[in-house]
């Protein structure tokens, strides 16, 4: 990452402090200026309008951003007639100028305003950040969600998992980029340096993040492992501040205990699934005695779910009951009503294993009595099971899943 | 460069060779390979598809590759009577469901297509040189142009300038890209390694080139700068193998007297533009001493354009005639005939200087009877230029342009 | 600094770290390691050998190591008796043979032997902490006072000042490295992350530190500095958490505020002269507004040379006073009696300005009262009072400077 | 190699290439400079004369050079007398300050002057050049190859094998390296670039070199090495250009062909034992397959050795006398001849196995009749082997040459 980081922030982020240093002097309205940046001269001579735009966003309040947002969702949007009648020249004869007039009038002028904003250097991480702000003031009006689809479109084809970077985080990463590990750790908080260290020095702990290169200095996504013995049963126990750490070449087990997503910009766009997976891939290359991927993760739905009547004092009671709620609670759309097992199912792995008494943090009682579950990514099941997955909803367990489920089911709870 | 290719190639390049070692052992046709791509496991377990579909693209014949595109091209195209549908319906209620309807309907499968396609390490130089066959097979079959369209969309998005990273090309770049710079250069063609050698190492010779991150050892565009005391008027002078060189402090004139696209496969995505400005604009920075940017260029068509009545002999004809070609003959749509002129132009630029005997070569000689002429990149003026150029075709111009192609004018030739 | 960690890193500490996982099977005394090394095969099957005695080193108690010195210390050390011969030999006749043998008996084999367990990956840092046990045990033996002068003569040549590399240390550097800055910290102590942050990342703060190749996770030394506007007269609004940044581009003013040595191992190797002045240099070729480079120091020996009956109270008088400690209290050596100043005046510096209530942390108060001093080094005048300083022990001073020490000596004080 | 030159370059290269353009205004004599530079100011404001010192010297013609070197070896080295004196002070009290006397007297102001002069930025390139003048010129005159003992003597002790890094050379190695490579190459000339690519560029070609960081652009020796199936017998067929390249995960032997020192002066600084044991480490560790690490060397003494009588045509009689040359030719001093074998056998190697018609270049022909050997570097024995041969000169050979020998006898040849 670090040379990475050294490398474009030279070439890019460099240069975006100069801008944003320099006062804005165009006070055109956003119409204006956006009129200007899609005109004749925008796509050669642009780049001074595209920062500006950029930089007069980046300081606006909410009501102006939202007029901004409401300027692109009304007057830089698709046209219904002119789309019907390029399709129709295009029916009638399907040549090049037909398709490309056609093509034209089916994407809506916005994508490639914000193509052209993005010429700037800097630009890719403004746009990330415009988009978190409409995500943010865009929601429940239906044009301003409709525009939100082409944010998203493009973002999914620049955030492509072939333009990305795997890179590790370690206590040698930049402190800079550490310190947002720290704020972007959403499922077991980093309290402070120290817990950070904790989780990236010692031999059996790793952690990965995808960077794009247009924004070496922000991870979009990280995961944190731990190499054990066996497949863990507690949160406590694999972050104990007292533990002896295992020699990596000694370990027969890669945990994943945390993943986060970094940018809110960058919502709906996936990375979490490949990232496990390249993860799984290059840590087995690595390490030859791994043979078991695991998660450690948290059920966030359960509490909810439970009713008030059950009996929360019993872990063997409050395993089934976990057992029954991820594998049978569903959405009326058919997948499991627990957001985590939609993610791990839905990326190929199988419900392996609970555990009571697992994470006693607050959070972790309040959200789930307490309970955990590991995921199993089983490389050579995953794209069989993902499959069923995908087509019939069938959800992959373990025989002690099974057995535990039926259980439940027979004590009618 | 070089930390670039270093860092990237590790993540990326590695792994694309070792697959494209091991023998591909899924031999269905690539009407199936895409259904499965496409299909409900595509998302997140299609990279092995993928990455199938390409490796076996890689090595198939023409006749194959171009059954391949016209697959894409027949079936993986827009479905009007789907789009005219959705269109309907979103004009009836425009909501984020409905618009939703309406860009997947209007977006043809082959650009998802081409998109998890991408997701393989290494795929990005692979479509590109996909497109590359698609260009020299597909021509004037229309289907097959209409299918080039989107791969030019998509690369138009991925390949936007800002994600491009300059990086200066000298005698310390590695080998593997200078050998690039060789047999690339389309201008003036570098004979040896010596040869390149006089172009890179001394003081007051640069290089730049334009690299994407998902394709580091692969130079997009590049151009060659002399610095110079002085606008030069001739290619033999520039290039001596005596020439004395200069200290680069003491320069007053940049000349770009070179410019080549390395990509077929990005024919029509522009960069020259982008890449002549961020240079002019690094190296002003960097020395201060510089006050002129300039190119040193051909004029291809102008000997075409010639008639035979025309006296070749005297250079202050040729001269006269050579401001007239470059800045009164039109192509029906109104722009200059000569394509390095449109170029220059369109970017801005102005015709600056004529010189006779400028190019002695073989190629200068038939090309344009050994006329150069240097177009002026006046930082100040560029985009004025070219709003003008853009909006009613007016060229820019010196006096000394002017008095010449009045004289040519007056002598009725 | 973070792309020379990660080069070398890669190359010298992994295997560093690898051996040192592994247990020592070779359980001979050091006698026969060091025999061994030094013998026919040392030369060049020695690795092994060095290997083994630097890992046992690393793992013995005090004892054990007392011991080893001990033998260095007795056993391999010059011969007179050969030193002389090998000298009579020289004088008779002065070859190249004769004087190679003198150099051979003249230096202790123990050289050599510094030299060959060098020769192990990583040994640098390890014969650096070596020497740090041998100044802690070794106090007060003559035998092993000799024995460090043979450690320090092979540092200050494998140390010298053209192997150093200044890395810039800022927001982005390695969290492993920013830790040790923290713990080294020898002046004004950092007292958590956040502190330091302050101290790394506004833009008119910035840190140096020189490393060795060898040793790139190590800093020898580093300075910090503040940018500021005017020579600052109290550490408290240097490093006030409120303070407002200034832009690099805007200071006049380099304070270097902080200076530490890292290694004790290194003692009596002198980097800080080299490092503000190299500091100095850049940020003068960076920074074209700055014009002057001072410190804001300590007078680490002021309480203690104060007598009883002066009044702290007044701060004028105490200015008085410390102009006089620093200008006239002298050791019987005719240096300045305080070590700062000694280092300072040796460099070339002036003293410049002192500054009652400039220290107000306990440590400043107990050590000066809370005065501080700010010394200048103006790159015009540096060499000439050096060597002023270095001949007659002439301390250069600025006007104030003077007249304050002559109130002190008016007033009698 | 390339992160390692741009990150040094950088910081050393560029300034040195600042001061070399500077013309020198201090023209003193090198008599009175380094009296300077040796003086009261010299430790601490000495760099500008050292850089003088330097620069005056590379400009220097060979008189002025021999008369530098004469005034060191005459007027700074030791002074008998007072080395006397403080040897007897040593004896009669062994204190620290005893001690520290006869360091001063024992070791000649030169030494110092060299540390001195490397304090400036790429100097020690420049020294290491100085050297090679001095070897080039100072040949037969006693106390200029006296004044080299100094030299040499502080070069091993700063290119300790710890201080060097291995780097592998490649088809993506910066060209200005490359080119030295090409220069350097000493047994099997290069003899164009395509030339160099066949040896850099296949999967079963690779290429190592030791750097010193404070000379990233220099290689000091690298070493060739083939990956085949077996031992090779012939240069012609290792190199031959239309030859089918193995995957390097096929391979079971490393053959060395070709190791070239690359630094006149760094002669006698040996590199090449520590090269090949490191290079072989690193590809048994990255190739599993790797079982055995060979040479395929020349045996530069043979043909001189022969004698007219011998029947050259006969292959196996030439093999015979080959072993036998190898084996028992001997110097005075009791070791091989041949400079190769010696350097081999003295690393540990053993005689292999020997070749006729081997190398048909009109250099091999020419020197040994077209005869080459493999020696094999078994890593368990390598060891033994060297002890044995530092000791009693006992040379291993297989079981072949010792029967190649035996017959050699027989014959009487």
């Amino acid at each position: 990452m670090t040379l990475f980081a050294d490398l474009l922030s030279t070439v890019f982020e460099r240069r975006y402090e100069r801008w944003t240093r320099k006062g804005v002097t165009d006070t055109r309205p956003f119409e204006e200026l956006t009129v200007d940046l899609m005109g004749a001269a925008g796509e050669v001579s642009g780049v001074a309008v595209a920062r500006t735009i950029l930089e007069r966003f980046a300081s606006a309040d909410d009501a102006e951003k939202l007029a901004f947002f409401r300027h692109l969702a009304e007057n830089m949007t698709i046209t219904p007639t002119a789309v019907r009648s390029a399709l129709d020249a295009y029916e009638t004869g399907q040549t090049k100028s037909s398709y490309r007039a056609f093509m034209a009038a089916a994407e809506p002028p916005r994508q490639e305003m914000i193509r052209r904003l993005n010429q700037v250097p800097g630009a890719t991480r403004a746009l990330v950040a415009m988009r978190a702000d409409l995500l943010r003031l865009g929601r429940g009006e239906a044009s301003l969600e409709a525009l939100d689809l082409d944010f998203r479109h493009l973002f999914a084809s620049w955030f492509n998992r072939g333009f990305l970077v795997l890179r590790p985080i370690n206590w040698e990463s930049p402190a800079h980029i550490l310190e947002k590990i720290i704020a972007y750790e959403a499922v077991h908080a980093i309290d402070s340096w120290n817990d950070l260290r904790r989780r990236l020095e010692p031999a059996d702990r790793r952690c990965f993040a995808f960077f794009h290169p247009a924004m070496p200095d922000e991870p979009l996504i990280f995961v944190e492992v731990a190499l054990t013995n066996g497949v863990p049963g507690s949160i406590q126990s694999l972050l104990a501040e007292d533990r002896a750490p295992l020699m990596a070449e000694d370990a027969d087990t890669a945990t994943f205990y945390s993943i986060s997503n970094c940018q809110a910009g960058l919502a709906s766009i996936s990375f979490g699934n490949s990232l496990i997976k390249q993860v799984a891939a290059d840590l087995a290359l690595e390490l030859g005695g791994l043979k078991t991927f695991v998660t450690l993760s948290p059920i966030p739905g359960l509490a909810k779910w439970l009713q008030a009547g059950h009996d929360f004092n019993d872990p063997e009671k409050l395993r089934a009951l976990a057992a029954s709620y991820l594998t049978a609670a569903k959405r009326p759309d058919g997948l499991p009503l627990d957001p985590v097992a939609r993610f791990h199912l839905g990326n190929g792995a199988e419900v392996f294993r609970i555990h009571a008494d697992a994470d006693l943090s607050e959070k972790g009682l309040k959200q789930s009595k307490g309970v955990m579950v590991n995921y199993l990514y089983d490389l050579e099941r995953v794209s069989r099971n993902h499959e069923r997955f995908a087509t019939s909803h069938e959800i992959a367990m373990s025989s002690e899943i099974r057995s535990l489920s039926a259980s439940a089911e027979k004590l009618g709870i």
